[in-house]
């Protein structure tokens, strides 16, 4: 059986304190409270609301993605995303939990009939040069996602892919071209009505970092061999959990009021995920945009000016316990750490008993290296209990399709949650259109004519010769 | 010629305003002050201190790291560090600017007599194992890196490789571990006495975090085919001019100052490095160790509790402008971001006139990536500016084995300088000896009986029934 289980004894003042823990008081009040937001989510959701709560249960996507990754990828040996953002983290996500480690660089038997799998989601030259480079254009499908159709850093990657597969296979550059896009509207839509290419849809009431439940996510998955259904059924599960589960009770309540809690009444800013499973890493990341994207606002749904969201970060464990512990451990009270933990690994490795007469290898003899990680994550979460550093921990049974689908949808229905608590509008961004304009103007797109000025003189400035350090090395 | 600029006007007052900006007064101060600290630095070099700064000069390395790759990497395909935080980063920094994008990935050929550039920086039994699977013993060389010689991941990892060597070829297991460790203290020396086994030294006095410069970093650079002279040459060059410059054009004093002002005068705890450059992601990795684990420190240097250090984050740049920037633009006035950009890139991607028709293609044809992503940081910036958060912007002129040299003593220099600064101990690290121990309690290290009984009753603690949330799915 899969299970999901939240151990939040840590964050609570008996085990670090009422400075920076949480009193049964303070916690039990706002859970109670938050009864009223699973109500308010539950009628927006009868009234057409909420619909990445719905995607479990959409019809035909998975059929669809199926046969297309039946007829289409025959002798496709890379799977490549050009997408950024919400296009490309939800994917990486899902891949890399359930792929093998090192599975790019797996012998083609070992990967069974499916494709490598790449994501480019930069607009880097020397990435992007190179990744173009390795790849054999007649060997290769590029999934082009972008919601709105109009991403520019996702476009610039297209031109290339296309010019590629033109150079290489002519005419036939439709056959390794697949849009993941808007049903109706934007350019990348037209593109694919004009040309002729598959396509698959986003819905569009489903904004992007809430997509990874849709073909944006899920065709990559599909290509790479995951049981895509499974992830679904996970997350539909935990849908149904949470919709119908009392605050105290709710794994999404839970997390949500004690990450609100901290950031807001014990000044804990950061909230640092920390996973100790290899295959988790990726989906911390993809948490991190969810988080940061959603709930980052400069106002209240009153129009208020509030500038809030604690700052998300990831830590990878045990790595970075040889990174970031010492400042989690010493530095500012000013972090919440939430464990992420696996309780059964895919494959294990036994230590052998090679130099026995020495202690420092001794004691690992004859161990599991899954009880080492263990026990490192245990040592961790200990010496920030003695530096009175709230915590707390997410263990999964296991990672698996089913599982992952659960990860996605608790963290989804969590971040919904605390934009609830927080009080903004948890499914816009509008603190990114400005960049996109200057990028615009400074690019010299027709329309933006009247910017450019401005903002050239803006970004050249006048640096006082005393604010620029140059030297020669 | 090789040039590393320092453009600070948009943390100035006159940028973002005097809440979140640094007054010419407040910089002039705090830099003239800084003047005393450089002073400082050069009394304590001159007695054997700070001997990371000595690194670029020091003598018969380059030659022995040279010959060990021609004599000894013969028919090697595999080269794979195990080790873990400054015995890991470093490396991966150096050789992930220097080595083309996916080059794990390339044929033999293109990689020139260059092995494939490994790092297992974790216990995970999922990614270790797979990576054992993946390798050919034969052809392989890994490189035990630790500088106290018993750091517990490190060593497990090292049982596993070496069980898997004598598996493949017996006794010629020693041919393929080279040792990189203290000179006379710990048991990886011990170990290499006695099997005689490969060595190379990590100098006694240069803490791990500070060691890239050491065969730590450089032998697996070396590996790789990257010319390590010129990255001393570079390191060398920046510490002449850090070492010597006054502090308002001393690009080590100006970060430190700006970093360490924002923190404690302007509440910034949030230092988010923002690479725009594929090439640069893992050197801001390796900082985020190098800044956390220096300055977050409990105690000052009069033993008075201070619990300071701010905490350093990575945002890629452009990626991370669909995740990230919505916060930084919006969210809490609790950052400061620091820009990395290029110059210069080594490879170009021109952007090809297809689907001139539309406006969202029409401005990106005939375009240059590197404009792209150029224009890409400025529209941040701009933005940034606009709602008043502080940054500024390191320049590289290009990424060349020079400049990753005078990058990593820029950052290293300045860590130094912050560290005096904050008026803390920026070598030691207190704060993770607390989970080491319970560790090894939990793993049942000899010596260490005492402890695992008491450990194990607070690591199992006595969860009340509230504060667990179990789900199935």
């Amino acid at each position: 059986m899969a299970t999901v289980t939240i151990d939040y004894k840590n964050v609570t003042s008996n085990a670090v304190g009422p400075e920076h823990g949480l009193t049964e008081q303070e916690l039990s009040v706002r859970l109670k409270r938050s009864g009223r937001l699973l109500e308010e989510m539950a009628s927006e959701r009868a009234t057409g609301g909420l619909a990445f709560l719905d995607l479990p249960r959409q019809e035909g996507t998975v059929e669809a993605i199926g046969r297309f990754v039946e007829r289409k990828l025959d002798g496709i040996e890379n799977f490549v995303v050009l997408g950024i953002g919400g296009s490309a983290l939800g994917a990486k996500a899902v891949y890399s939990a359930l792929l093998p480690p090192f599975y790019n660089l797996l012998p083609k038997k070992k990967r069974g009939k499916s494709p490598r799998v790449f994501v480019l989601d930069n607009v880097d030259p020397e990435e992007t040069g190179a990744l173009m480079n390795l790849l054999s254009p007649k060997e290769t499908m590029f999934n082009v996602v972008t919601k709105s159709g109009e991403t520019t850093e996702t476009l610039a990657a297209m031109l290339s892919a296309v010019e590629l597969l033109k150079k290489a296979v002519g005419d036939r550059w439709r056959d390794h071209v697949v849009l993941t896009t808007d049903p109706e509207k934007g350019f990348l839509r037209q593109l694919a009505r004009r040309e002729n290419l598959a396509t698959f849809d986003v819905p569009p009431r489903v904004g992007g970092r809430f997509s990874v439940l849709t073909p944006v996510g899920l065709l990559p998955a599909a290509a790479a061999g995951i049981n895509i259904k499974e992830v679904l059924a996970g997350a539909g599960a935990m849908d149904s959990l949470c919709s119908s589960a009392a605050p105290a009770e709710n794994p999404a309540c839970v997390c949500a009021v004690i990450n609100y809690l901290m950031d807001t009444a014990k000044h804990k800013n950061v909230l640092a995920t920390m996973p100790y499973a290899y295959a988790l890493k990726d989906l911390a990341e993809w948490f991190r945009q969810l988080w940061a994207e959603s709930l980052g606002k400069k106002l209240s749904l009153e129009k208020k000016v509030v500038n809030v969201g604690s700052t998300p970060v990831t830590a990878v464990g045990a790595t970075d316990q040889h990174s970031q512990l010492q400042l989690f451990n010493e530095g500012p009270h000013d972090k919440l750490i939430v464990f992420l933990e696996v309780e059964s690994f895919r494959n294990e490795v036994n230590l052998p008993a090679l130099f026995p007469e020495d202690e420092n290898t001794a004691f690992l003899g004859g161990k599991k290296l899954s009880h080492l990680i263990r026990s490192e994550k245990r040592g961790t979460e200990l010496s920030l209990l003695e530096s009175r550093r709230p915590n707390y921990t997410i263990m999964f049974s296991e990672v698996s399709p089913r599982i992952v689908g659960a990860f996605i949808m608790l963290f989804e229905f969590m971040t919904a949650v605390a934009g609830k608590l927080y009080n903004v509008n948890t499914f816009d961004q509008p603190g990114v259109a400005e960049s996109k304009v200057a990028t615009f103007a400074l690019m010299g797109r027709k329309g933006y004519e009247s910017r450019t000025e401005d903002m050239l003189a803006k970004v050249n400035g006048v640096a006082p010769e005393g604010n620029t350090v140059r030297c020669e090395v």
